[in-house]
């Protein structure tokens, strides 16, 4: 990963609005109208925010109608594969953002019907990873 | 999680130095020298992103010694519990912000020996989450 890429990275998920707008995409919200209804934002920054995200190559822009022009964001497989950052994020900042030390963020596994708690794990073992399991990169030399 | 608490998530982790001198502290480099040999950082950035770290109690700093003064940065459980945040999102950088598509991101899960490909899964039932399969907080009024 070279800096660049951190920097744009960075730039990318740094923003609560963009973050809320990827959210409303993993949520299958494709149309402009439903994604400001749900994500309650503004018309000029969701228009900005999706038109960063496109630029990004996060979601695709389609025209679904002509008269008047109207357009779906469709993730990418970029855009979907940043869902599990996006929820090991939003699990930290309940954890230790909320006043009252969080719980707020009740979500609830489709699949096995419990409230989720994700964790990251070693996709071959499967064990979950610590800190001192793995070597991360950390100089600007290694990551560069 | 609120609006407040999402600006300051995002702060901490958007500065790609912050995001370094963390990575240090999960390979568990402790002092101002060290952390600043293995990230290669000027010392007024590495200064200032280290209050920053503590003042946003990701770390804690201990003197370990008197002539001269010197540090210690102690990461608290707020900031360890951010690496597995921090690790998927260098994988999702690795993939897919370098150019050539990445694999740069070689790293080894000593427990298994294998290269660490993270995976998100649900705690209780150990399947991997999806977005199709979670409940995402999206519109503003949910995560105030």
């Amino acid at each position: 990963m070279t800096r660049r890429s951190l920097i744009e990275l960075a730039d990318l998920i740094a923003d609560r609005w963009s973050l809320l707008v990827l959210c409303a995409g993993f949520l299958g919200l494709r149309r402009y109208d439903d994604i400001q209804d749900a994500v309650g934002i503004a018309t000029n920054i969701l228009a900005h925010r999706l038109m960063q995200l496109v630029e990004h190559g996060m979601c695709s822009r389609r025209q679904y109608s002509e008269h008047p022009p109207r357009y779906e964001y469709h993730l990418t497989e970029k855009g979907r594969d940043l869902f599990p950052v996006a929820f090991m994020l939003m699990q930290w900042g309940d954890r230790w953002l909320v006043p009252g030390h969080g719980g707020n963020l009740r979500v609830r596994h489709t699949e096995c019907g419990s409230l989720v708690r994700g964790v990251v794990s070693c996709g071959r073992c499967g064990e979950p990873l610590s800190a001192h399991e793995v070597n991360v990169p950390v100089s600007a030399a290694q990551i560069r």
